[in-house]
């Protein structure tokens, strides 16, 4: 059976930086080329990165992105390479395209069809869906283009299949959440199975504010069955022969096939490769979070990270998080105790950082507090002390670290997590303080397991028994729980991700879900109030289904209290 | 000439407040059956508010919502109304739709054409695009029935016209900014020149987050004639007799024409109102963002606000805005002096106050900033004082007054402007801490003619000349002026123009408007380096074409730099 040699770039590019990727792509042609593959495919937007949002109101923006493209063409001999890029028509309509680049010249543009313009996605905004579709011949086997939400509507596919393509290649920046990738493989199975089509996909890597992109590209045989995979949350160029079947017969089309590239010469097989092993579900979020972390970090031009260590289990992870991505030595943890630090939270905070060989500083927030005490007691007039002293304190450790950050160049990394700025369980400008907050997706019973999985991986365990054992305290009153204040963390991540991810009403909550009323509407009021604060939260990465930020807009001013 | 009396009704509706806002459109209906109106239009969406975002994605919502609308029909007796509501059909697409309601019934549903999708719109998000127009005959005269967007494209009107329509209705909820009524004015005159079509243009009026809609709803005949004008920036209800020529012959069109209302029995006629003033420039922005101010304040339940006085301009123009808006006994003037506060500055900031008769503390910043000094001295190592210590200073402020709002309930204003929002001349956390930043997109330049407008309308002129007179400065170290890190605030403010909301070239911008190149240069490179500081800002009144927030969606990791 003939076969056609693929070559699965997924770079991890930086939107804006289109000297840079230009670079990467030009890279990617190269080393596809040592590999004598038929065609390469590198992600959606590759040029100017994804998303680029607003950037593609700026004219000059988009002519820049054009110029870059028009560089790279030369390159691309012997080969197809399919490079993604912003299109513009004579009447000034813009597109999400890719361009067929062979024989060193750009052949041609296929734009996409289906523009995505929920969750995160905002494509009609910018884009005008094409209504072609481009069906290339590359050395005997017809290659149909796709992007992204193409393959994932069915019309697509069966255009393509319908009009002869073997082999659909999907240039895609689909971002990661829990178990997207099992999510992909059941999806792009069913499509081939369905068309006996095989599918060539390409996915971005890397971070990108709030989201990350995965990788984990993949070739699907027109059976179904996967017979390459690219890695997980890293830079990775998958290189497959794709077995194709002797040409069917032209279907009916008006899309008629273009020739780029004829018979090829001889070429050594591959060696089989090595299964790439997939991750575990906690694992992936693991290794997700660290990516967005350090490319946050790298292209906003940071190298060193500080936080502060609370003793608790959330700052743990979040050091854990950032000693794996960026390395001890660009770690700075901050110890700020108060009246209200118990001496175990701190020797904890102490052992974490000594596990991990990360510099660490003690700065007592006392004199700020009682300082801010005496300003303010002719006003407050004996008031008793309760949620404008808990949340001054968590404000003096918010300007504590910021101080840090400009005196130093740090990032700061928020510590706080899904639960907590679902509820409103955080202060703003105080622990919420920071130009990243690393698990802000993550509801705390799986900071719980993503600590368990790290302490399990190795080599020691560093993040010290104790805090995983000790009830979640935010320290800023006398003996303060978390629980106090909010339900079990089980109970509470439920009734999030009913109400937030799924978007199910409170009676559906308590008849479904068998939650106690009371407690369903608690929560809900309290996510409901908190809009505000997350509104002023910083950035963090998306690891569920729906996340605050991009992903859910709601209004701050709103009186609509579910029934 | 047979005329029908049209009654036009900009309500301020609040998002979510379906109860609310039905009783208002109740009242509504009642005041305009005693005007003896034909035909009543409220504005776009008036069941659910504008805009309701994701609360569109809960199915609970649109079921309340559709509730909300049945409860109305049976009020619509003698006249029709049409309503603004959120629709669904069996297959759970979605529509911004008007219900007709007439004879104490829910007659027909008219579906938005046109979803808007740049600026601040996402309608298509949520939204199907409905495919069919609607003509109903009322008291002879045939009103075709249209929402916002579908007045500002041409073919809904076309497709009218040529069916026959006389008059169209449009329910709309439109967001101010500045000349905003002067565009529709001129937009509405040629659509009723080009087709012969009288226009009924009922707008939304009240602020919600970032938007406010502005009313102004108005009557234009089919000569483009404005023959009724609402009030701008308050809620009113246009009553008008639209003349109509005799029914012309009815076009070809797949749209039946729906009776709903027969012949009418004989009424008197209307007294010719007084004619609306329409507002200057400076006074409807200034009227725009009082009304901004005033329903988030309303709307999300705070009766009283807090800001600090610096003696500067901003906070000037912003208590200014508060007492308008709210009263003086509910807003709370804070000086809070440092070591580089002058005396002038302090003085102004207290003479103010004591012009407004507003409560005023004041709060000294320097024990809570000689402890941080203090605490971070080990660490510090005799670094020179600079940014960090400059923006510790803010960030004491901007803790004060959060505790003041923690402790009393009071929603904390934060006073800066678009010209230092754009340059991030501003401190993250400091002075950018506040449920509201009133004044965010109102550049420097407009400041002071705000400032001037309003000590101009009197009674006696309530800002200090020496505020506005003094050279802008932070006061964050000794001598400084804004002038020290900022170009002239009328060169920085064209630049921001050109840069933010023409997203033009640094070429084009040194070449067309004559600035200097390092100048632009080093602007623009500010304003790309403080995108991570605007994402965490607080949501601030649009009155510009393109403000910071939903309306520019810039990437915070974004390495692209504008030849």
């Amino acid at each position: 059976m003939p076969t056609v040699r693929l070559a699965l770039a997924q770079l991890n590019v930086t939107v804006g930086d289109l000297d840079g990727n230009r670079r990467l792509i030009e890279q990617a042609i190269r080393r596809a080329q040592a590999w004598q593959a038929d065609l390469l495919v590198v992600p959606e937007l590759s040029i100017c990165g994804y998303p680029p949002e607003d950037l593609l109101l700026k004219p000059q923006f988009i002519e820049d992105n054009r110029q870059a493209l028009s560089r790279l063409a030369p390159f691309a001999t012997n080969m197809v390479a399919l490079v993604g890029f912003v299109d513009q028509d004579q009447r000034g309509q813009t597109y999400n395209a890719a361009a067929v680049l062979a024989n060193g010249r750009h052949v041609t543009t296929y734009r996409k069809q289906c523009l995505p313009n929920y969750g995160v996605f905002d494509e009609p905004r910018y884009f005008t869906a094409g209504s072609q579709a481009v069906i290339l011949s590359i050395r005997d086997v017809r290659v149909g283009v796709t992007i992204c939400e193409d393959l994932w509507e069915p019309q697509p596919s069966r255009v393509l299949a319908a009009a002869g393509a073997q082999v659909v290649a999907n240039l895609s920046a689909s971002p990661y959440h829990v178990r997207k990738l099992q999510a992909r493989q059941a999806l792009f199975r069913g499509r081939a199975r369905a068309h006996g089509l095989a599918i060539a996909y390409c996915n971005l890597v890397g971070g990108q504010d709030e989201l990350v992109f995965d990788g984990a590209s993949m070739v699907i045989d027109s059976s179904g069955k996967t017979i390459g995979l690219a890695a997980q949350c890293r830079v990775d160029l998958l290189i497959a022969d794709l077995p194709v079947e002797v040409p069917r017969r032209l279907g009916r089309s008006r899309s008629p096939v273009i020739p780029v590239l004829g018979r090829r010469r001889e070429r050594p097989p591959l060696a089989r490769p090595a299964p790439q092993r997939v991750l575990g579900p906690v694992e992936e979020v693991y290794e997700a979070l660290a990516l967005g972390l350090k490319d946050y970090a790298r292209k906003n031009r940071f190298s060193t990270v500080v936080l502060g260590l609370s003793g608790g289990i959330d700052s743990a992870v979040t050091a854990c998080l950032a000693v794996d991505a960026l390395g001890a030595e660009q770690v700075v943890g901050v110890v700020m105790p108060s009246r209200f630090s118990s001496q175990e939270t701190q020797d904890d905070a102490r052992q974490l950082a000594g596990a991990f060989g990360i510099r660490c500083h003690t700065l007592t927030i006392e004199p700020m507090f009682e300082a801010y005490l005496k300003v303010l007691e002719s006003i407050f007039a004996n008031r008793p002390m309760e949620l404008a002293e808990q949340n001054l304190q968590a404000r003096i450790r918010g300007s504590l670290l910021m101080a840090l950050s400009n005196k130093f160049g740090w990032l700061v990394l928020a510590t706080g997590n899904k639960s907590e700025m679902a509820t409103g369980y955080t202060t703003l400008y105080g622990d919420m303080a920071g130009g990243l907050a690393v698990i802000k997706d993550v509801p705390k019973t799986l900071v719980y397991q993503l600590a368990r999985w790290r302490n399990a991986r190795g080599p020691a365990a560093p993040i010290p028994s104790s805090i995983l054992t000790r009830a979640p305290t935010a320290e800023l009153a006398p003996n303060q729980r978390d629980q106090d204040t909010l339900p079990a963390y089980e109970t509470l991540d439920r009734i999030i991700t009913a109400y937030v991810e799924e978007d199910r009403s409170l009676r559906d909550i308590v008849r479904q879900q068998g939650i106690d009323p009371s407690t369903a509407r608690q929560v809900i009021t309290m996510i409901d109030r908190s809009e505000y604060k997350r509104r002023q939260g910083p950035p963090g990465i998306k690891i569920t289904p729906k996340a605050f930020g991009r992903d859910r807009r709601m209004p701050i001013t709103n009186q609509y209290r579910a029934p």
